[in-house]
């Protein structure tokens, strides 16, 4: 079964190192949000694809959940010395890799092909691909008006209200090399517990995305993976933003998120905790098929053990289709 | 007395220290060689003004001149293993210099403003002016084509055969604010033990500064500071240099050197080391004022009592004028 996972940070992070660890290499393929990639003291960094390839690499800090293990912070504590911003955590062995990356992209090598070239260096096989190669960037629209993602969620902590969001220069960005053809060829997406608004609706909104998903229906299951449990999140400000767009932040507004965004059809499955038990008579009478299970992943057993419900679950729904 | 030293990087930083160490802070300014400044992972790095800086800071590497004190190498691990060039050391805390250098050029803000909001914060009383804001770049012409210097004097370690020199953009660049100024309120200019080459030459190329120079003869005088003693040089390619494009190295060839760059009178007085004694009668014959003395530093003391001595020497050359 060909499978393809949609993803942003840490908790998509952790859900596709399950997978990675059970699925064969040649069938799996991630697609990395890339709208909350910035540019900071001229670097180019991608927050998402770092923490997927942290994690896959398995040099990923494990407390936080972003950043790398055993990381030192001299340069910060020297940009701190000379009074320069230091509300984003750049520490050294991270720095490295945002200078390799932006020297590679000013010799006018893609990110994706950067990305590559890293997995493998690192020692990543399964195919880790950025939603697009051109730059877009999420900007979070607030009471204190407009904000760029990191901005928003960095330096003021998520404390502005939220009203919104858009993507920009989404309109012209062109699905990274390899993300259509996979999701063309995929018998299994997945949307991983990841923020709805901010993780995988840009990766829904690059021009077609969101087309080739719903093409592909008659042959293929999506399922998404809730990142509310108990109407809360384990990290982020999905649940926060929910409620301040005066939506309940529950799963079930995860999976009607979904459904009004891209379609009735286009979700197939739906993946929620055994907190939200019950939520079980609302989702069902969405007409949704429902997998509730613990989705908390404290360790990597936990990953891996998600990973094979998610994909048992996936196959059973994928099963009918294929009689 | 005022007194204005010129300066590139570790030979001239430690007379600057010395310098700075003894003379009234109101009265002592070294305005700095940038030809060497170059562009690195997108990093604006300027290594003659970061080791004239770290000298007099204290923070400076006592082993190697350059570079910081109790440095780490984190960032350049991580580059590294991603297969990144690696062959221009870039320390933990130096790299939080150039990302802050970085930024701050970005918005707009020139070299000078930013070394002086530097010095303030690394305690640096004296006065460090960068020799324009403009970017200029020595060129190194070599037997093996055209190289950035850097790429000469890190990469390629000085092992090209020198033919000669230009320094790139120097037509069009403007001297940074003060650098006129100051020169013409000189009562002493301390042309330090640096490369004539790639360190003093740039400097005298900037437009306007050899005139203000050469104008201010009568009300001033000029002292250089011989980098090469007994044929060699403590640190640095200038005796090689000298060699390659055919000129016997020695403390002479450096007085000759500036005499016919710059103007016979331009040079007042010279400063040659004692172990050069046997060169005393050719120098005299130049008809230039000298000092023989010790000039090795080896530690403070040293920079201390060669300051100390310059001074005094070029006190003495100015007495005359003053009558």
């Amino acid at each position: 079964m060909k499978v393809v996972a949609l993803a942003g940070g840490v908790g998509g992070a952790k859900l596709v190192d399950g997978l990675a660890k059970i699925l064969p290499i040649d069938d799996f393929t991630v697609i990395v949000n890339t709208g909350d990639d910035f540019d900071h003291f001229g670097l180019r960094i991608c927050p998402d694809i770092d923490t997927v390839c942290y994690t896959l690499a398995g040099i990923a800090n494990q407390e936080t959940g972003w950043g790398r293990a055993d990381e030192t912070w001299q340069v910060l504590g020297s940009i701190s010395q000379l009074g320069g911003p230091t509300w984003f955590q750049l520490g050294d062995q991270d720095v490295g890799v945002h200078l390799e990356r932006t020297r590679l992209l000013s010799e006018g090598i893609s990110l994706s092909e950067i990305i590559s070239r890293f997995c493998k260096i690192w020692g990543i096989e399964i195919r880790v691909i950025p939603m697009s190669n051109s730059p877009v960037s999420t900007i979070v629209h607030t009471h204190e008006g407009d904000l760029p993602f990191q901005d928003y969620f960095v330096k003021r902590k998520c404390k502005p209200h939220v009203m919104g969001f858009s993507f920009k220069g989404v309109e012209h960005a062109l699905p990274a090399p390899g993300v259509l053809e996979t999701l063309n060829a995929a018998e299994l997406i997945i949307i991983c517990p990841s923020n709805p608004w901010v993780s995988v609706d840009p990766i829904f909104s690059v021009p077609g995305i969101k087309d080739v998903i719903s093409d592909r229906k008659q042959r293929s299951v999506v399922v998404a993976v809730s990142p509310i449990i108990k109407g809360a999140t384990i990290k982020g400000p999905a649940a926060k933003m929910f409620s301040e767009m005066g939506i309940d932040p529950s799963a079930l507004s995860v999976a009607e998120h979904y459904r009004s965004k891209y379609g009735h059809e286009v979700l197939t499955g739906f993946v929620y905790d055994s907190l939200d038990a019950e939520l079980s008579k609302l989702l069902d009478e969405m007409g949704i098929e429902t997998l509730k299970t613990n989705t908390i992943m404290n360790d990597t057993q936990d990953r891996i053990r998600l990973a094979e419900k998610v994909i048992r679950f996936g196959n059973s729904l994928l099963q009918p289709k294929n009689i």
